[in-house]
């Protein structure tokens, strides 16, 4: 008897990693240098120096019985200790070693979050377009993923239609800004109106709603971008943080939540992960690494390319005549496909070897995401690739 | 709203981590070099200098964009192929890359091969006396942890209970071999009759019957002590693996789930991990120290000291007139108190500086654990206190 559950997921697809395997198999025909693949949200710039020298202080001097020991059920406390004052320093909010919990990543984070403050039955709502990994994340914990669609037009918040689907099952609003797929930053507006809703549905519905603010872009912001601190404006705000993408570390499994000081049943909810961990294997980021990212919790990679790639993409689509909200930060952007069947369009666009994924499955179809992680000077040969494209499948367009 | 669940939990002490507290406490005021701290399984020795090395040439060589990138949901297929490899060496079992998949320490594989095999409502089986953390990674999972009583005599397997115990709803069976906390070794014959039950109730119920076997102390087994490879006997077995205690790496969380290859939907199983993975926040462990142990897979650290360690206190333990199982391996013995109540036995213990812990938690009351991976000057030190013990404590005894 196996789990019919997970056995059935294997059937099911994912559209990104398709995407993704299609461009290293096409890679292998014409050499990768000549896919232009927009597919994956992997880091294409190093991390910073000090990351790599600090791990290797670390391997050289310390002793390795210490080094490589248990971390305590609450992960190593001068590790909190440095990223609650790290984040004091820079957002203004008094966050102590109490508020903070390491985590093997943004998907552990949410995975202790959202059982902290929900349980199987209950609702975790979230706003199209959304990471697609929030669907298994939620659903497989047991609770209902709720989607409130999107607005297309700004991709800011659908504010009738959210306030439409809060109900009494909601115990947690789960958001992303900077948004992956969209690249939008959500304003101080949209902050301020959302927080303003919220307090008045938890006078309603008798009972706390936490905001999840799943924050992995919070250091990928452009120039003159409004990004608003969600925890400044909200007390129940639980923030999922990675280091995969601000100091390019996906693969090491590194990030933490830290709940506002001034949320009333916080620190208890830092105990509460300690407990939610031994249910879900996680006990503890490696020790290693966990060290590693306390030297470098106020630098990042050097991210400028993000912004040039996507300068040069965003006006290019404009030229062309796609219909696009300008990133105001990540490394995506998301464009109104030619069609209204954005499957179609990206299956056409492979001729041209362009590589771009459908926006259906992030909740927003007819759009597709452009995840330009790449170097600049495959950025402009794509232009090429991808004014081909238009020109050639759709004449009356651009 | 906050999970009620989870909160609870917080108020239920775990008694290994009190003792361990006291234990830092007490070496506060008389120094820690003075307290005999056998509560914790954090070994002593470090790991061997080829996984230091190569930690240190992969951040100094690689590039560091794919150093730290993203692991593809199954883990680093080289990796995997590697560790393949060797238990396929060492074993003579025929594992593929297939077979394999990289998880963050045995509570992570764990986490995966229950979820795998079982569903919420479903009975997994295990032996006292048991590491007690069975509990939460079983009963937070939905499942439920069925405990067969201790054959006190011998620690192997107590057959009548377990043949009565087992049932339809009964999908694994999870062992621990070496023991924790009994450092007992399972017989080839042990394992040999717990294969042929099974087989046989399989048929009898119509449905597969797994053997997860949880094999952190593989590596750590006594001179001239039968220690079987599980998976030989037993097609549905899944390895639960971890390098904590072999390779003393505990902080780094990694291990692996390795299915034996002739197990029939073994390789679904292994893809199924990737699934299960989504659900629990996991997403791989961390890149580099996969990398690492995969240059560690054939050596351990200098373990030779837990088996000098074992018989100092075992022979002292006799000595004294303590009825004891000998351990064939880890670093634990688990003799029993010389009284009923081994809670309070502990507590009298904590007088002369000797921290022990009862076995009530292990599901085996009326003895208690020492965990003797600590140096080999300060088990002699405690020997004399623990002879201070016995002879003002128990008089009439030894």
């Amino acid at each position: 008897m196996i789990a019919e559950q997970y056995r059935n997921m294997l059937s099911a697809k994912s559209v990104i990693r398709e995407m993704s395997q299609y461009a290293t198999k096409r890679g292998e025909e014409i050499g990768y240098e000549n896919v232009f693949d927009y597919s994956l949200g992997n880091p294409s710039v190093p991390t910073p120096d000090e990351f790599t020298r600090s791990l290797i202080r670390l391997l050289q001097n310390e002793d390795p019985v210490k080094l490589h020991g248990y971390s305590p059920t609450l992960t190593i406390p001068e590790v909190r200790r440095r990223t609650a004052e790290s984040l004091h320093r820079r957002f203004g909010i008094p966050y102590t070693m109490d508020d903070i919990f390491m985590t093997a990543g943004a998907a552990a984070a949410i995975a202790h979050a959202i059982r902290a403050v929900a349980v199987p039955g209950d609702e975790i709502l979230t706003f199209a377009p959304y990471f697609p990994e929030y669907s298994p994340y939620i659903g497989l914990a047991g609770m209902t993923l709720t989607v409130v669609p999107a607005d297309v037009s700004s991709f800011q918040i659908n504010f009738a239609e959210f306030e439409r689907m809060l109900n009494p099952k909601t115990m947690a609003v789960l958001i992303n800004t900077p948004n992956n797929p969209s690249g939008i930053v959500y304003s101080t507006e949209t902050i301020r109106r959302l927080a303003d809703i919220l307090r008045r549905k938890q006078e309603e519905f008798g009972h706390d709603i936490y905001i999840i603010s799943d924050e992995p872009y919070r250091e990928i912001v452009f120039a003159d971008v409004d990004a608003p601190c969600v925890s400044a404006f909200y007390e129940n705000t639980i923030v999922c943080y990675s280091f995969s993408k601000s100091v390019s570390l996906p693969g090491e499994r590194i990030g933490y939540i830290a709940v506002n000081p001034a949320c009333r049943d916080g620190k208890t909810i830092i105990q509460m992960c300690g407990q939610i961990s031994r249910g879900i294997g996680h006990n503890c980021p490696s020790s290693l690494i966990q060290l590693g990212v306390a030297e470098v919790l106020d630098r990042t990679s050097d991210l400028k390319v993000y912004e040039t790639n996507m300068n040069l993409i965003y006006d290019e689509l404009i030229r062309l005549g796609f219909s696009c909200v300008k990133p105001g930060g990540t490394f995506y952007i998301f464009p109104r496909a030619l069609e209204e069947d954005a499957v179609a369009f990206c299956r056409k666009a492979l001729k041209y070897d362009l590589v771009l994924v459908p926006g259906d499955s992030f909740g927003c179809p007819g759009h597709f995401r452009m995840a330009y992680c790449i170097r600049t000077e495959k950025v402009e040969r794509s232009l090429k690739a991808l004014r081909a494209f238009v020109g050639k499948e759709y004449p009356n367009r651009g």
